[in-house]
């Protein structure tokens, strides 16, 4: 591509609302442009390397055997309230009437019409497995989209459903999946990890995120320094410590604690560590309220509280006022010392190996040290119920845990029969019985993955592309053509022998002055640039730099074409 | 393509709704399944087929220098308030509210934003021309949907937008869409016509329709026997006819003519033909009726009419009470001849050339005959507002006018300035001015055109894709594998090696019995297919048909390669 033919238009000034790198340098580049909130214009430099991510998952997911289709985006209500998401999906889902006062909704997701495809197009095991896919453009109405097309509202998924006659066919499409994706990552240059995830409420049996690490990722993910487990933070599991609990060697005592409410509080005035403090939440639970002990340097891990069955699907911590009647005390001054008899105690299995501890009184401005399980509290079950942290040991039993952040751009899920079910998609078996099929869903955040890319990979310059995404490999740079026009001609055949073999390459013909063209270059971080100079003519070399490095260096022709091979 | 891990799902029965040959045979074939109405899910089969359109599209668009970007699919109202098109554009546009109650609607078209897109991005003359486009999905929300996709809601586009400083430049973009559209259909395989289109209400320059032929097309297409003249029925000009007006030679007459109303009636009363009697019409104009007097064997052209100064942009007859007030007669006997002054009399070219003719007498139960413009008739002024009809001579002069039917499924058209300025999208030109720019557009239904070229191209057993079109170019069936294994064996071998040369190639692995594989195979349409059977094995060829052929052929695996190459 000549960039004299192509729309290149890099500014410097960024709106104060671009947050985050990615955002700023998609805008600064020209890659995307504001259209309204949460809805971008993708232009033909965004365009490219948007096609090139498309292009690799597209190519991955047909390796893996799933058969692409198209879905339409607009789908309507009739089919979303059989499995009762028009309603539970929530304000995200943008709700459509027609002409003739029929409801619609723009697509988020699409697993209520490919069941319905499936359940009209499926009839037999014979017909197992199978596995649909589209790339396709989505809609979730976001309360607040931001971070450009890192949280947009209307973006580019691709999102694929098998459909399985037993749990072992699952598993095995799961597995097929998760390697597509591994390879999808691998192919575009980004590090990642793929993390263990919660199932949530639709209780499949097997979820993973893949989640490419940037400092700046919304998500925590966990992994082990001595092997290859890694989870989003929701699923890590805090395993129970290898020491049972001490016999208790101190006696229980009542301490007045006027305005000591927080861990912090407690450990000064006691002249101790967090570790040695027990902390005492009160939550609603299904039937009453319900107590949470975790030690004092620990948080409580919301999505595996939710799995308690005294817990509902989200619960909330009781008020003052609840607190109040129900323990006599505030929050700050609560313990599982003396609590009433009708509230549960759920204790942290970290918390449960506690001897001589400390906790609150279950009285204003009270606490007591020496406090032991069973000698002087109730202890109702011991659970896992804490959010990991670094040094955690890892849950497969090799090595520590260790944290960093993710965003995520790829699910696979095992769904099990829970659409199928509401669909009533069933094939005949070999038997001839009709059974309700078996569903896994595999999503990938094909727009997501572009400013994901840009979070890992940027410096001061711009975006620094791993090759397979950026808009071109290679930049071929001309420097004061009409001075010496054998500069143009050089410059033009090279751009035509790369051009020749194969080598997506961009000629800089704009006539820019050396510090804007090399500038725009670096922003748009094209991977290799190639500067066909005076003095390098003369020497029968090109002027190369590679976009992550820090020095030109001189090489021949022949060199350059080796490289790029 | 394994066909045994592919999804095909071939119906016997079809909806009684679906009405033409394109709608039935994409739903037997199991293209497309209807989600709702005028919604349709592209199944796996379906999807190559559209893909290759896509494809072939988006390579000449590239190639005649348009550059691919991507825009929302939601769009805001206050853009399309700019340009006045959120009412203008009518029911079809889908609007929609978002959460916050902002309005939008789902993009029928995209000159809105393209052309904000460009008074953001465009400031000066340098960046000009560029042509930008888009390969998205469109919503428009029809009243009756119908056809299949055809005429659906949501269907796939291409659209882009050029962008020009003057119309000299423009028209060579123009051009340029031209012959890049010409070879689209000429690689698609299909036959196709560019006729010249009326530019309506915008008022462009020039616009010209693609129409695949086809005989069950909604769209009447005239073209020269003797040129390459084409042009939809709308815009095709009927020529003065050669001939002077000759002089009267009979008396004016009143003749009673009880009930004769229509040109039949007429014509069987005077035992004449259509063309020696003269219609008038009258219309509610901008100020007050006007006639509109044609040759009986003549139909109006509602579009010429509309471009007639006297008459609003959509006029309407006027109603029997309004034509017995200006008249004193009822429709039926309405004539030039004694009309009220206040009345214009526009006449059509070839019925201003009449002489002695017959027309209605202003009276009911009357008409005249030997009736003579200027003597007997006052006659404002002579327009082309007429149908042409199929030997009409051609408007170039060269050959007659045929009549045709097409399909329309490309678009080109010189908006000049319209949006532009509407928006203010202006730049600078050579002396710093600022220039509204003007603009092409150009359209391709890429869904459409999947329908179109099977309406083009089916016969009683199905399909009968061009080779660029189809889903797979050829299918190799194998006849009982089990009995002998080496037909299994010459089979695989034959895939492989016809996949490798790069030739897409399905193997009909399914073991299903041969007719019913054969009638699979033809009813998808696949152009060639080859046999491996017990005898042809022993002979050392291969059973070979052609979509379109009558008969099997043995030929070698050599020939068979030739052929395909």
């Amino acid at each position: 591509m000549r960039l004299s033919q192509f729309h290149l238009a890099t500014v410097k000034e960024v709106p104060a609302d671009a947050e985050i790198a990615s955002h700023q340098l998609m805008l600064r580049t020209g890659m995307i442009r504001k259209l309204a909130s949460g809805l971008y214009t993708w232009s033909p430099l965004g365009l490219r390397v948007l096609r090139k991510v498309e292009a690799i998952v597209r190519e991955e997911m047909n390796r893996a055997g799933a058969l692409e289709m198209l879905m339409p985006t607009i789908q309507p209500k009739e089919l979303w309230e059989e499995t009762g998401r028009w309603q539970k999906f929530g304000p995200q889902l943008l709700k459509i009437n027609d002409r003739k006062e029929q409801a619609f909704c723009y697509a988020p997701t699409a697993e209520e019409v490919i069941t319905d495809f499936a359940r009209n197009e499926l009839n037999s095991y014979k017909q197992l497995p199978v596995n649909f896919y589209q790339i396709q453009t989505k809609f979730r109405d976001e309360i607040r989209p931001r971070f450009g097309v890192m949280r947009a509202r209307e973006f580019l998924m691709k999102d694929a459903y098998s459909f399985h006659l037993t749990q072992e066919s699952l598993a095995e499409t799961y597995e097929a999946m998760y390697q597509a994706y591994t390879r999808i990552f691998t192919r575009l240059g980004l590090k990642f990890r793929a993390v263990q995830a919660d199932t949530g409420a639709i209780g499949g049996n097997a979820s993973h995120e893949f989640q490419v690490l940037a400092d700046s990722g919304e998500d925590a993910i966990v992994f082990s320094d001595g092997s290859d487990y890694a989870a989003n933070i929701e699923k890590a599991e805090a395993l129970a410590p290898a020491m049972a609990r001490p016999a208790p060697s101190a006696e229980l005592k009542r301490v007045d604690t006027p305005r000591v409410r927080t861990v912090d509080d407690v450990t000064a005035h006691f002249g101790t560590s967090p570790d040695r403090v027990l902390k005492t939440l009160l939550v609603k639970g299904r039937d009453g309220l319900v107590a949470l002990c975790l030690r004092g340097d620990h948080e409580i891990n919301e999505v595996k509280a939710a799995k308690l069955a005294e817990l509902p699907d989200e619960s909330v911590l009781a008020t003052e006022e609840e607190i109040l009647a129900a323990t006599g005390t505030r929050p700050g001054f609560l313990g599982p010392v003396g609590l009433p008899d009708s509230i549960p105690v759920i204790v942290d299995r970290s918390a449960a190996v506690l001897a001589d501890f400390i906790c609150g009184g279950n009285a204003d401005d009270t606490h007591y040290s020496g406090a032991n399980w069973a000698r002087d509290a109730r202890l109702t079950r011991v659970e896992d119920i804490r959010q990991v942290v670094a040094g955690d040991p890892s849950p497969d039993g090799n090595g520590t845990l260790q944290f960093a952040r993710g965003i995520e751009v790829g699910h696979v899920f095992q769904l099990g029969s829970k659409y199928a079910q509401a669909l009533g998609a069933t094939v005949l078996d070999e038997q001839g019985k009709a059974q309700v099929m078996l569903m896994g869903c595999y999503g990938v955040g094909v727009s997501r993955i572009v400013a994901a890319a840009i979070e890992q990979r940027h410096d001061e310059a711009g975006i620094v592309w791993p090759e397979a995404m950026a808009p071109w490999r290679v930049a071929v740079c001309i420097i004061n053509p009409k001075r010496n026009p054998d500069i143009a001609a050089a410059a033009e055949s090279l751009y035509r022998e790369l051009s020749e073999r194969g080598i997506e390459t961009v000629l800089d013909d704009r006539g820019l002055r050396p510090g804007s063209m090399f500038a725009d270059m670096e922003l748009i971080g094209i991977p290799h640039r190639v500067v066909v100079s005076e003095r390098g003519l003369a020497a029968g070399t090109l002027e190369y730099r590679a976009r992550d490095a820090e020095e030109n260096r001189a090489i021949t022709r022949d060199e350059l074409f080796q490289l790029l091979d």
